[in-house]
């Protein structure tokens, strides 16, 4: 993964997102060094997603027209090659999301599906307890990753104290970040467009999405040394994610 | 009010809100210990709203259809015995504003209404002067509170120099803060936040609705001796929010 | 431009703009001396706009169905002679942008249009290359400012690296700033909302938006210094954003 070719494209990375993170996220993207766009209008997403170099598909604050919009989407991006990423925020909260994220997924060719141990295993049929959009930490992480990608047929990001990415058969598992991210809104959200703005640049899934992991939880870890609390570990972490790992 | 208890449950605090100050309301409820969740899809709010642990109505930018949406939540809060805070944002704004909350008034029974004096006064239809959605601090903040309070049959909080907890018969006034908190958006809808979360922990909604407002207005004192403008005021006031009180 | 007269009358700015950027535009208006208010209910936004001292209509997210809100607004505020400004965001990057901005300049009576490069020439019918919602800066500023004044007969500004003010006959240009603007999310659409606010307080549109452009941009490079990214940049700039001048 060339994080210089990255900051030299800036590729565009078309977010049909949730309206809590959308600044977070833009502003994430945009000092990582790639460029987002948010549009949204069921008439105009299709233009976008087919000349984006990567989109993400975010259900935090669905509603119902949006799945119809988000289908069409992935679908042009599907058709032009543009790499997807699905993030079923909360999927396990109610039977709306569960049926909203599995209906994407099965219309939808997504490249990665990133989410908690909650929101994948909610996804993929894996029974688990879940406590709003964020998942009890129970049950295997690996186990979770592993099965859900042999589900769904496509590579698994599960985030927690301890990442895992699998295409279904191995695994990859990551360990660095703070207790911090899970403390500010959005950070599972921006970590979901640094992977996309990876997989425009890095064709091999797997290494596009632990750089980006790796790279953004050692940003967070620089930055916590900074914050004093959750408030000014913001500002601190898009700051770290301007500059060069190490 | 047991704030160690809060911290260790982590209420879910279920918003509908609006879109200004999603992202700021939701960073300064995690930072002092609630779990946000802002689902807003029709089908869905029933569910989230009763299992959540307290609820929020806020009007800052609904749309009409976004009314029925609150009052089926507000009426599955209900069923469920789930606290639900009403914040009628900008309601003497405008005849919409003030029908849709009037509205959200009679079909759910709401725990607390919190708003500053024009707001307030137009829920409860008493005359009062309104300049956008910030009211001109005009008439007697006791006055209202305890007017408003008889009117509406619920607890009221007016919010301004000087904030009135009333719930129609007596009232109790507090005059922590900083004029700072009214150069940043969202101040008053966060604070709404950290009282539903409060009402989730402490039954006694007087006690819950006072301990908000004065942790709230301290940490934000707190702030402003480490902030420069209204810009760095923002991150100070989050980390404190996420500290004990003296 | 008396920007003590402003902080002292705080002129209400009326928005109906994009999700993105809802939070960073209200609080680097209120830093400035403004008074934001969000409402885009198409029942309320002629009442609210009829009384606001300005109206900015900015396409960022933009949905079908808020075109005919934008209108409404737009002719109301024409009707109470309230000035509106337009920022036609991304209106190079789609079709149904391109038309949507076309549509609300021919049916609303526009103060002012302000956009980059991309932005303006597609609103005017220039043709010129787009990247997502920025533009690639191409052609020459100067000659888009004046020839797209000419074709909209109204004052339009492009920003970019030399901002271009032109009423279609003459122009005037500015070099203040940082690239930092470039790495923040809505550096462009709060920059419209201070022009609005002054717009409200100076009849000279010219003098107005070139007040709000050079005031913004000197706070901008005052705030670089003290910044060590964009993270850091934007509390930074919401401070400088309050203060004088010097």
């Amino acid at each position: 993964m060339n994080l210089a070719q990255l900051r030299e494209e800036r590729p565009l990375v078309h977010h049909i997102t949730n309206e809590v993170v959308m600044n977070f996220s833009a502003n994430g993207l945009l000092a990582f060094g790639g460029s987002p766009v948010m549009a949204k209008e069921r008439e105009e997403v299709e233009e976008i997603a087919s000349v984006a170099s990567a989109l993400v598909l975010n259900i935090g604050t669905i509603r119902k027209e949006d799945i119809e919009t988000m289908i069409k989407a992935g679908q042009a991006a599907n058709k032009a090659g543009v790499p997807v990423l699905l993030d079923p925020v909360g999927a396990g909260a109610t039977t709306f999301r569960k049926q909203a994220v599995q209906r994407i997924v099965q219309e939808v060719d997504v490249s990665v599906v990133k989410g908690n141990a909650g929101e994948i295993a909610a996804l993929a049929d894996i029974p688990l307890k879940v406590k709003g959009v964020d998942a009890e930490e129970e049950g295997d992480a690996e186990e979770i990753a592993v099965e859900a990608a042999k589900r769904i047929q496509t590579m698994v990001v599960v985030t927690g104290k301890r990442d895992v990415i699998s295409n279904g058969e191995e695994f990859t598992t990551s360990s660095h970040g703070t207790p911090l991210l899970g403390s500010i809104t959005g950070a599972g959200c921006l970590l979901g467009s640094l992977m996309a703005a990876c997989m425009a640049i890095e064709k091999d899934k797997k290494e596009a999405a632990l750089f980006a992991l790796e790279f953004y939880n050692k940003a967070a870890e620089r930055a916590e040394k900074k914050a004093v609390g959750p408030g000014t570990f913001i500002p601190h972490l898009l700051d770290e994610l301007g500059k060069d790992d190490d």
